[in-house]
Order: C-alpha cells, then structure tokens, then sequence
C-alpha cells in the first residue's frame, strides 16, 4: 500500500467530529477502496477544551487555523469552519496557495469565492472539491459533474434545505402555522436561533448556484438568484394546495431559459404525482433533466454530521485516487458568464393567495387586477373568515408569463381590500 | 484543446445508435466538459445495410468486430455487442490485451466474466467501466463506487429490470393478470420475444452481482444470487398486497448478513411509506444504505437508448479526463471473496399465498403446517372463488427465520389440497 493521504482538518463541529467518527470507524475500508490510508494528521478549532464526543488527543492541535494551509505533514486541508469570507475564506486561499488540495462543505463562501478558488485549485494542479456543501450526503455534485455530464441539462431543481422541509412537512401533517413549527424546530436543535439564512432560501441559493455552474457550465452567478422562503406561508395555503393535489416544497430552480440562466429559489406547488412531492422532513432531493438521459433523481440525507461527513470523504477518496480534475466540471477559462433570463417572459402556472377585508367588492377588485394584467384564471377559492376576521382568496392561473401576474400584483399594491402581503407562488410543471 | 479520446464502436443496436446521436448532439458540451472531444473512428456491427435512422456514412466501417481490438486510431472501444460468451466476450478481451480501455453495457459478460476483465485492466493499466450495465443512464456504479465510498454498505437493492416494472405497475394500475400484460408489452417492444430473461430474474440478477461487489468490495459472484420472478404473480397478489398498505416490486437485495454476503432478486411487498413503492413504469431505482450517509436514492430510466448512452457516454468522458481507477472500486486482488449467507438464518416477514381447492379442512392443512414448522402467523385472508373454482389463501407472517417457511412450503408440497405453487414473496423491511 502506497502512502496515506495526510489531512488537516480546521473546524471541529457537528461535521468536524463526524470526520474524525468515519475515519476512524471505517478508515481500513476506506484504505481498501482509496488504495492508501486517509489519516488525519492535525486539527484546529477555536476551542480545544470543548467536549465534542470524540477523542481528539491523538491528532495534533494547531491553535492558528490559519497555519493547517502551511502544515509540512498535509496534503490536504478540510476546511469546516463555515462563513463565506474571515477566517473560512482565509485558511481557503492560504491552503490552495501553498498548492494542497482543498476539501469544503462551505456552501456560502463558495456561491460567494468559489470561482476564485478554482481558479487557484487550477493554478496549482490541487483539488477543489466540495460534495459536503450541496444536499449534505447526496453524491449531487459528482452526479452533475459526471454521472450526467454527457447531457444538456435542461433544468436542475430540487429540495436544498432541510430546515424548510421539515417545517413544511410538519405543518402539512399537523395543520400548524409556521411561526409555530419554526420555534418546535429551533427547540429540537433543527433550526438554527437565528433561522434566517435557511427559512429566507438564502442557503438554498448558496446551493442552487453551484449546481447551476456545473449543469449549464456557466460561472457561478450567485446574485442573480431570485430568493425567497417559506416565512409567510400559512397553514392555509398548505390546506389549499392539497385539496388542488398539491404540496408546497421550497424547491431550487435553475434552468436554461432561451439561453439566459434562470436561478430561483422560492417556495413551489408540486404535484403529488412528483417524486419531490413525497420527499419529507430533513430529506433532501435533487432532480437533474438531461436531453438524452431524461429526469434522474438523487435522494437521501441533506444534512447531519454523518451524511456530511460521508460526502467529505468521499472527496477525500476522490483525491487518495487521483480521480479528480477542475472543480466545475471544466476549467475556470471555459465556463461562461451567463446571462440572468427574463423571469417576466418566463411561462407557468401560479397560486396566488390574498388576505382580504371581508367586504363587498374585494373579489371584484382582485378579478379586475387580474383581467387588466392579463391573467386568466384556472380556478379561484374563497374560504370562511379567519380569527381576525379577514378572508382568504386562493387564485390559480392559466399558464401565462410571469410578467402577467406581477402586473396584477402591483396594481393591487395598497389596496385597501388587502390585508398584508400576497403570496405568490410558483406550480412546478 | 488536447487531442481527442477516439471511440470504436461496436454493435449498432439501440444503446449503439443512441451513442452516435448523444456524441453528435452534444459534441461540442462533452468537449468543454470533458477538456478534448470524444470522435468516434470506427463502427462495427453485423449487418452495415441495416437502416438505424442515424448517419454511419461518416464513420470507418469495419466488418471484423474483433479487429476495433487492433485499430490503431482507437484509443478505447465500447462494447454493445451483448451477451455474456463469444464475440462480446473476446473483443472484451482482445481489447484490454492491446492495452486499450474498454466501455461496456453488457451486464451478462460482467456477471460472468467481470473479473477476469478487471483484472486484464489492471494489468494494462487502462479502464474498464459498465455504468450502462446497471440501471440504464442513472449513474448507480459511480454513485456506489465513488459516492457512498466512505461508508461501510449494509445493504443495497433496488428495482433493476424496468420491464418487470412497467409489467407490475401495468397489473397494479389495471387490475389484469401478469400474461395478460406481457403480450401487451412484447406487442409494444417493452419486452423481448423471449421475455425470460426479464421476467425470471436473470438480468436484475446480473446486475445485482455488480452492485454487491461494489458495496461490500467482494468479487462479483453471480452464481450465489438466489433468483426469481414474477411469472407466477396473479392480478390478486396485487390486490392481496394493495389492501395490507403494499406494493409488490421485483427487487434486487445484497446485503451483509452476520458477515455473510446474502444476494436474491424476488419480487417483494414494498411498504407504500417507502419511495420505491412510487417508482412505476420503467423506471429504475437503487437504494444504499451506508453507515453514516445513511440511505441514498438514485432513480431514472433503466433502459432506452438515451439514458443507457448516456451512461456510456459518462465513463468515456471520465476516460478523456483520466479520472478512472479500478473497475471495481479496489485491485481485484483487495477484493473478498464472499461467503454466501445462509439464507434460512435471516429474519424477515413474508407474504405467502396459496390456491387451493374449495373444500373442507384446507385452511386447517395449511395452518398446521405453519404451526409445525413454528411460522407465526400475522394475518389470513381466504377471498372467495376464482373462475376454476380454486380459492385463494393469504397469508402474512410475523418475523422469522425464512427456515420456517420453508419448512412449511416443504410440509405442504404435493398436498391435494393445493392447486399448483404457492406464491412466497418477502416484505421489504
């Protein structure tokens, strides 16, 4: 047996210890399969005192994280520490510098840095490889990057964060509102305190921009993602959706658009006959639409340390192979700058659900929005008054462009008849 | 651009022309992607005359098959001649001497010969890759072979044989009888004239053997699968397996079990909570389950001539990219030998139904043949007459050993009670 793969590994959390867990539980099959020994050589956190559950006396401690990217024993860095820019961003680019290979689950330094890094990966002839940072265990990454990669894809959706999907899954089989759900899910450790980056599709973005990069080879784009998650999603709307035969699931959505690359994340109707449809509680699932090899689904854990420490070193075994090359598929030199579609031509059907003032001439007011804008109506629902009072009014569209319905929208901005925000959302077809 | 990965081509079928219209289509993507081009140099099939509605006229023709072996501008050849021996088998052969790399779809000369071919590989340093052998254009060898690779498999299966599917799914949804259907799909070329090796097991079988040694890293041992089909299930198994929250699914299974590697293709009770229940059609799926990552899904089209290009297409743009290493995850010689489980020891509930003759003390036959052999019995369900005046018995047993039943069926054997074979299915837990 040739010699191990000597990795260092900075940031000791849930995903951290799950590495230091695998390797050890299952490091001499992991040599059988990489060909050589992948052994962890030094690792850093911020705090070394902290019980973490797993013995970590027998690795050597590095105080600086910053100085794993000059370790003289390590041919490859993880870098777990998390955050797109500070410390994470630092260790990234020292690491590649210094021509090791890198190895991140760091979603969000990624949608921010991470045509940058590959470009420095290139630059040194190292590895960037980050299976960890997209739907957790879920081989999603090397699915694009490879099992796919003799197709145009058309479209590549699914559901990025398990946070929202298990709120939504659990207000759907227990009828609750959101705020609700949210705060059983933060006690339960499945949100986080501060849950924005997941409930506000800001994760899911992170994701949805890296597979977008490698379906459509196209350079990361990560502000052109259209964003927005499930915070003001009633239980009501659930209710609506499935007498219609629907569930709501806030899906990632990149698809090449008569040549623009369109990228949103935002809450969707799927219909129960989609596989997407029975995906529950902190599962993740990606669908991948290929011109010759038609729709395939990856399914399975989107988070956890076990999942994600799985697709950790499951890159860690990539590179003990030799089995790796540009970390987008292609080299940086050859990706493309793509161009934001315009989501107003963008055809579909859409749910719109509005809160109104139970009084006469609402409906009347929303029916002529619509009309005036050109949308035409597939089916319209007005259900009994709510506890304070107000009316809701669940409208599905014909298919039409996009553009239609925030014409509608607009014109309705202000009204007296509306009390809050409409919800718009999106059916997948 | 570097220079180009040069194809020979063998065997002009489906699968063979998909692959010329995949490489002419996406030519130019593949070549970005995989950093040179793909060019097919060389064709080879029995009858050049055929019509096969794609172009061949721009490709060097060559009578001898065997001689893409030989021919000097070819830097690897894919094999889509078929069938496990003869000219498959020693171009496969002939192709791997002359050191260069072979891609293959041919499941049958895996199962029987993967080893051997493997080994030849090794040997000349070049490729062998088969992710068409298994589950048509959904990349499942990558997915086993790369990434679940850190975790320690317990078990894998899946639906392997789309035309089992679309024949269960077809009984499923319109309540007819299994020959009933089976015409129906020969007359629409979703099953082969001689449907046997389909039907009965045989090719989910030879793609289970595949499956298993990637995941428990054993040598592919065919000869150990316990196979059988679906050929005797009745529109009332359906029905049976429908009322009790089941879906019946021809499923592929390898597990380790207590060390022993068990392996059987069997149609199966698929509990309706799990998503293979929602698989229909010719749609494939394949379930690992890994000891971190926990389980993983991957499904899409098991056949046609797209998605099993597409996979071909895959391993060659690995191939172009140089990201290959040993076709079964590790050097044959780190591979295990396997011992086969004993399959009376493993533990599970099953579904077994009898028809039986309309009289007097039948149902008192048979539960006593269970009680000897210390089956427990969960439930019975005796429907009322067919149109022979037969009968049938369901029954559904609580956990045991498969012993058990066994011994009962053994008891039962050659009863007159009993009008032909019970139907012994196992409920997938």
């Amino acid at each position: 047996m040739t010699k191990p793969l000597r990795v260092a590994l900075a940031g000791l959390g849930t995903v951290g210890g799950g590495v230091i867990r695998l390797i050890g539980a299952n490091g001499a099959l992991i040599a059988r399969r990489a060909g050589r020994p992948i052994e962890i050589v030094a690792i850093s956190a911020r705090d070394r005192a902290k019980d973490r559950g797993v013995d970590i006396s027998r690795f050597e401690w590095v105080d600086d994280t910053n100085a794993l990217a000059h370790h003289e024993d390590a041919d490859v860095v993880v870098e777990l520490v998390g955050g797109s820019d500070g410390p994470a961003l630092a260790l990234a680019r020292a690491t590649l510098a210094n021509g090791k290979s890198l190895v991140t689950a760091n979603k969000a330094m990624l949608a921010h840095h991470g045509l940058e890094l590959a470009r420095a990966a290139e630059a040194a002839k190292v590895a960037l490889k980050f299976e960890a940072a997209v739907a957790g265990g879920i081989p999603v990454i090397k699915g694009l990057r490879e099992g796919a990669a003799a197709n145009e894809i058309a479209r590549v959706y699914g559901i990025l964060n398990g946070t929202c999907n298990f709120i939504l899954t659990k207000m759907e089989e227990e009828g609750r509102d959101f705020a609700e759900v949210l705060a059983e899910a933060q006690a339960l450790g499945f949100a986080e305190a501060d849950p924005s980056f997941d409930i506000d599709g800001v994760d899911a973005a992170h994701k949805l921009s890296i597979l977008a990069s490698l379906a459509f080879g196209t350079r990361p784009a990560f502000a052109d993602v259209a964003t927005d998650g499930i915070r003001h999603l009633l239980a009501a709307d659930i209710a609506e959706a499935a007498a219609l035969g629907y569930r709501i699931r806030l899906l990632g959505i990149a698809e090449d658009n008569a040549g623009g690359l369109f990228q949103r994340v935002h809450p969707h109707l799927v219909p129960t006959s989609h596989p997407l449809a029975h995906v529950t509680g902190a599962t993740n699932a990606v669908v991948a639409e290929g011109n010759f090899v038609g729709r395939l689904l990856f399914q399975g854990a989107g988070a956890g340390d076990g999942p994600t420490a799985s697709a950790v070193v499951a890159d860690l075994i990539d590179i003990a192979r030799g089995e790796f090359g540009p970390a987008y598929a292609m080299p940086v030199d050859a990706l493309a700058t793509p161009t934001p579609a315009d989501t107003g031509e963008r055809r579909g059907r859409a749910y719109v659900r509005f809160t109104v003032a139970d009084k006469v001439g609402v409906l009347a007011e929303i029916a002529a929005a619509m009309r005036d804008a050109g949308v035409s109506i597939e089916s319209l629902m007005q259900r009994g008054a709510m506890a304070d009072g107000t009316v809701l009014v669940a409208i599905v569209t014909h298919e039409g462009p996009e553009r239609s319905v925030a014409q509608a929208l607009e014109k309705l901005r202000g009204s007296q008849s509306l009390a809050g925000q409409p919800m718009w959302m999106h059916i997948l077809a």
